[in-house]
């Protein structure tokens, strides 16, 4: 299991531009810039609890659209075999399409 | 540019799991199924105007999200990398990397 941080990075990275305006100031002042709650309370003139059940609500969308889309599980996937084709054109060039076929049908 | 129902094919396949159970309901039959507006209409008891109006909306929100997510173009264009890898990959497999890389990059 991935680190929280490092984990909410990806997510948000993948799906930032579905989350309204607000929703990226708050997490990429959060997550990016390492603000605190406290902090980004100040600069938005609210109340740390409104900054907190906001980032809460939006690390929740994150994960639903993971949920749905997946598209970080696939990143992930997608990066271990382009791992494995770079190391096998080195020593098997042969067994190299087969993981072509892989990566093809992956969608 | 695409035929529009190939299109939309596609980026059903690629959000669908973003549109609401009615919304996939009607876009499957339309879209995959091939049944009419008014056969759609005649198996929901609603107007034909009602099923319209809701394929038109999602049609609008499938084209935001490609929009905002790019999966149909990213998709487009790693296909046309790998197809380029596995003829590289016959002539000259040393190039093979600098594709390798690019496909690494692309997210």
């Amino acid at each position: 299991m991935l680190d929280k941080t490092m984990r909410m990075n990806y997510l948000y990275d993948f799906y930032q531009s579905l989350l309204t305006p607000k929703q990226r100031n708050y997490m990429g002042l959060y997550y990016l810039d390492d603000y605190s709650l406290g902090e980004i309370a100040e600069q938005y003139h609210v109340s740390r609890q409104a900054v907190y059940d906001n980032i809460k609500r939006t690390e929740a969308m994150l994960e639903e659209y993971e949920d749905k889309l997946g598209l970080f599980a696939k990143f992930q996937e997608r990066e271990q075999l382009l791992s494995s084709l770079r190391e096998l054109l080195k020593s098997e060039p042969d067994n190299v399409l087969a993981i072509i076929d892989r990566l093809e049908n992956m969608e």
